[in-house]
């Protein structure tokens, strides 16, 4: 059809290139060519979504810009959407553009469908947007008395015609509305369709009078067992409009997941009570980011899960009683696509959400969010990740092979069963440092930027004043206490005497660290005890051994780099975390924090549709370990509660002096640690 | 794998053979050959679903029943079904008997997956069972620590290995009972499966712990404008299990279509408040007719709905506006699968109902349902299908092709608008006869089996006494008074000279004819006025002229049958509604009643989903023609008015005198009718 003596025409970023007769819209030659260039309406000149910029170049001849004659002359429709909207000088409308001569014309991001969204962390990979659910601009046909089809059966062929999107279903919500649009538009309408997946088939969801204006919005939901946190999505442009987060409902029927399973054991109905009160808590939260953003919450069109076991069936309407006892078996583990209404979530009512799949009982859809944003199966290189909570799920692998478990670390790492523990919340010690010559405290609270030595601390802290310590307090804590020899390897705080401090002092039978004294204000006393210290090193034991039985099962003894994954991973600090022997050794720069990822894998999923159906296969993949039934995790469990305090590889600590090797262990108190031996090599 | 030298099995009444291995199950055979013998157990000697019958016949030897020694001797599981139910002497399970030697197999009926329903009448087509939804029973692997998958997902396995079936969705509702029935059952549990079509995916619908003993159900309703009938069927067998109907509760809105259309445009909310109304009265009726059937209404797996356009737009919740003006369009025209909770019926919530497709904005479900029964598009004669309510459907077609339209009869057929009219009811006249001579009526009502001059009469009419005219009876009467000369070709009544009978009475500008006088007993004085003449020949006329139009269109003047359907068809006889000119002529026992074919199509579309398929492709064929815009119709409809008489053509009537050419027309009352010209030939 086209000749070589047609003018030539090079898209760029694409590079893509072809010859097309004079007269051609730009918008045509690019889908000819396959250039991703984007129009909502089809190339009828309304959406202006097909913004491009003729560019000077190679052709340029003669000092003269070659789209001054490559292209037709700026027409009618574009000075319209100049003036009515922002069009940057220079840019042209695709479809109204038509070739006129050789021209090299850029396709800016914004017009690009397939946009990249990109992540901030270096390592992290960019999202390319190709969500479930986009808008069509159709014109249909009017009815025809002689050839009477329905309205739908017109519009779904016009879809197909003009889309060459296969004959698609309509939600049951669309059919009272569709008669109005189509005669309230003219037979011109804008569609909503979800895309569809190999679960179910492409659907309309919703329809407009003429060209819709707005966007369409998406959830990305973060569900976990104490927090639901929701990033609402533009699913145009892949922003995020609004974030917010609210406390899990749940929590009244137990702070643990397993004390959230003994409550539906215990009650009759208590699933379904549990169920309808974390629906209700996500409807909430969905009103209060739409309110934020300014959007109507039915605008809402995608939603995206991401969960744990137990709040996945919960949240399902599943009673979890069989994952709190042996096989734990899921009831179903494959990823889901429903309609909002099965879930009662009150946004579009024909939106589909997706929930992405479990891994294993106690390996949840947030673990493979994790696995989705962190690609552990594509590294060149083998990397640990860690996402610590309640449970902590570890994976270890490579682009060869991806081993999965959860370990039982208890709340102890979200202060929990800790004697000063706290929520992470204004007025927490979250960092801390003692000086190991003086054994004198220095510390950070939540709300304020200065340390506890630093003038002006005592102004800058909060009203709450000094209220406790929270997970990541405890952790810098006792990590600083072994450095500072204040606790031994074993586990035992010193006395006084063999500490040198009075901050150590006795407490029943043994010692407690005094970290901080209110009582002169009528504040707290805030300490750390030996139950403390024990506390921590069970869950970090049950962390170091999850990580150490997946290296024996890949068969390493070391790995190349350690990700933390979890709100709370971000806020550990890496040094302390090896110090105390919460994961195995590895070089400090090579331990990174992904942040909230399994945040972000929901946000990959809602954004990306080709997304879900990769972590679907990555997640069949992955080998599942469960620790429960491994003798070799509770061997390593035995001999990891020790502290390692493998201080000498942190060479930045340079103050600090060759402690002895400290052992505490005189009065005969073990809780258990006499049973423990000190962790191997 | 077989050898000729192994014993020969042959299936009756299928007349599939094979050599099978000694030792081979007869189900396993009867599967190896495509035999259809039922099993929901799947050959475990569970359901006693696969009985068959091991016959004589032609490899009787020696005066030896071979059954005694070709297949393998009567075992326990035998003894146990034959003695727990009825299992008839001489029957074997095809499960547990196994192939000894050469042997005849009788697969009785109730054995056969794709059992026949024999329909009453002659010329009907029997319907061969194969509903959407089946029982399944499976065993299923249990959950696996080391391959940690859901329990669903071992379910959907099980179902495809043991069944073929493919990989099954699941609904939503069955996610809370998946775990506990598989645990109570053992991990054995009996699935109802919805099948799919081409618009919905297969899908798991209900699950039962261990083997499902009962049967599951379907409602097949005509959904009317005046009532609503449901027949309640067993999906396994086919059989009607109970069967009753009500009136539609819309009737409060306005007893015929157009005004509910009005009323939905007058009033704000009023579809909705209609579509509620709708149902409402389903949902009370389903609940009515489970609970004569003793079943729970959750046991109700699928329903086919049929219905005129309009009742099909509220049913699902669609303004039936565009359906009141030209065009006509209907909101969607195709069938429609759903779930059952989408129209807020209160069967199984999982279960899956059918809407037949529309046929045209005026044409309907219900008119795709009378196809479907009647099968015009598989005559190899010439047939005229009437469909006569307030708007009469008529179809007309061979195997080569079908046409249809719809015309506004309005309701007088139903004897409304008549002024002694009634609906048919205990105390309607609904059949008439007048003597020719004498001009005396005689008539029976509805409640009585006499005559209105048979001895014993009053005393059988029920306490209801004679109270009017039903849509029949007026018809039968009106041809009466025309045979017996008291009407005249235009439609004008006699006075009492003219027609030499005081039954005849001045009444305002025209005459009456008194039918029955009660006034002595305080009981109506019921009559025919000239005005319900006009009444009956306008609607006479529409439907005629629709006839008339789908003959020109097939270049035909005459047909080779006509088939009255409704249940107001039932009623008419065929000898009166050609004397009135409703139908064109055609050879008297040529004309039959194929009473509620409607109804009938929507129980083949619910016991036969390869039915539904064959009527959405013959819907889609079929040439529809448009009353309002043919000029033709007009022209018929005018020419069609005068009542024909043709009374010579029928020999039965031995006794009537020939009449001279009435007419009446003398005193210049038109009413329209001055313009009206006696129907041509």
């Amino acid at each position: 059809m086209t000749k070589s003596s047609d003018p030539l025409v090079i898209f760029t970023p694409s590079g893509k290139r072809g010859h097309f007769p004079i007269g051609t819209p730009v918008l045509s030659a690019a889908r000819k060519l396959g250039v991703d260039l984007d129009s909502v309406c089809g190339g009828r000149g309304i959406c202006s979504k097909c913004q491009v910029q003729p560019s000077y170049g190679e052709f340029a001849k003669h000092g003269v810009n070659v789209a001054d004659y490559a292209l037709t002359e700026w027409n009618a429709v574009e000075e319209r959407y100049k003036s009515k909207r922002s069009m940057l000088d220079g840019r042209r409308l695709g479809c109204q553009a038509k070739i006129q001569g050789d021209v090299v014309i850029d396709v800016p991001p914004e017009s690009q469908v397939h946009k990249q969204v990109v992540r901030k962390r270096a390592e992290a990979r960019d999202i390319t947007m190709n969500p479930s659910t986009k808008l069509f601009y159709v014109e249909v046909e009017e009815p025809d008395m002689h050839i009477p089809s329905g309205d739908l059966e017109r519009l779904v062929a016009a879809l197909r015609h003009d889309w060459e999107l296969p004959d698609l279903e309509v939600d049951f919500s669309v059919l009272p509305i569709l008669q109005p649009a189509l005669r309230k538009g003219a037979w011109k309408v804008t569609c909503a369709v979800h895309l569809g997946d190999h679960t179910v088939s492409p659907r309309i969801v919703h329809v407009w009078p003429g060209y819709f204006e707005g966007s369409i919005y998406g959830m990305a939901v973060d569900l976990g067992s104490t927090t639901i946190a929701a990033h609402l999505c533009d699913l145009r442009s892949g922003e995020v409009i609004a974030s917010n987060g609210i406390m899990n409902p749940q929590i009244r029927y137990g702070e643990d997941l397993m004390s959230r399973v003994s409550y539906s054991m215990m009650n009759e109905g208590g699933a379904l009570e549990m169920t309808n009160s974390v629906r209700d808590g996500m409807n909430a939260l969905f009103v209060q980011i739409a309110s934020e953003a300014e959007i109507d919450p039915t605008m809402i069109m995608d939603a995206v899960f991401v969960c744990n076991p137990v709040m996945h069936h919960l949240f399902l309407g599943i009673d979890p009683f069989e994952l709190g006892q042996a096989p734990f078996a899921l009831a179903t583990s494959d990823a889901i696509t429903t309609r909002s209404q099965s879930l009662n979530l009150k946004i579009h009512p024909a939106a589909r959400v997706y929930l992405l799949p479990c891994i294993a009982g106690h390996v949840g859809a947030d673990a493979a969010a994790v696995t989705l944003s962190e690609a552990p199966d594509k590294s060149e290189d083998l990397v640990l990740l860690v996402d610590v909570g309640t449970n902590a799920e570890i994976q270890l692998g490579n682009k060869d092979k991806v081993l999965a478990c959860s370990s039982p670390t208890g709340p102890a790492f979200e202060g929990a069963q800790i004697s000063s523990g706290q929520r992470a919340a204004p007025g927490a010690i979250e960092r801390a440092e003692i000086d190991p010559v003086t054994k004198e405290p220095r510390f950070r609270v939540i709300g304020s930027d200065l340390w506890s030595d630093e003038d002006g601390f005592t102004d800058s802290i909060l009203s709450s004043g000094i209220t406790g310590i929270c997970g990541s307090g405890i952790i810098e804590l006792v990590a600083e206490m072994r450095i500072a020899g204040i606790v031994d390897g074993p586990g035992l705080i010193g006395s006084p005497e063999q500490t040198g401090t009075t901050r150590c002092f006795l407490d029943g039978r043994t010692h407690s660290y005094l970290v901080y004294d209110g009582t002169a204000d009528g504040g707290p006393k805030i300490t750390v005890t030996n139950r403390d210290i024990r506390e921590i090193q069970m869950a970090k034991a049950a962390l170091y051994s999850g990580a150490r039985l997946l290296m024996d099962k890949f068969e390493v003894d070391t790995v190349d780099r350690i990700v933390l994954a979890g709100a709370f991973g971000a806020h550990i600090s890496p040094k302390h975390a090896m110090v105390l022997g919460m994961i195995p050794d590895c070089p400090l720069e090579k331990v990174t924090s992904a942040g909230n990822a399994a945040g972000t894998g929901a946000r990959i999923a809602l954004l990306n549709t080709e997304a879900r159906a990769e972590i679907e296969e990555t997640v069949r993949k992955i080998h599942k370990i469960e620790t429960a039934i491994e003798p070799r995790f509770q061997e390593h469990f035995v001999n990891a509660s020790a502290i390692p305090n493998s201080v000498e590889k942190f060479p930045i600590l340079e103050t600090v002096v060759t402690l002895p090797d400290l052992n505490f262990n005189t009065n005969g108190d073990t809780e258990g640690g006499g049973r423990r031996r000190r962790r191997r090599g």
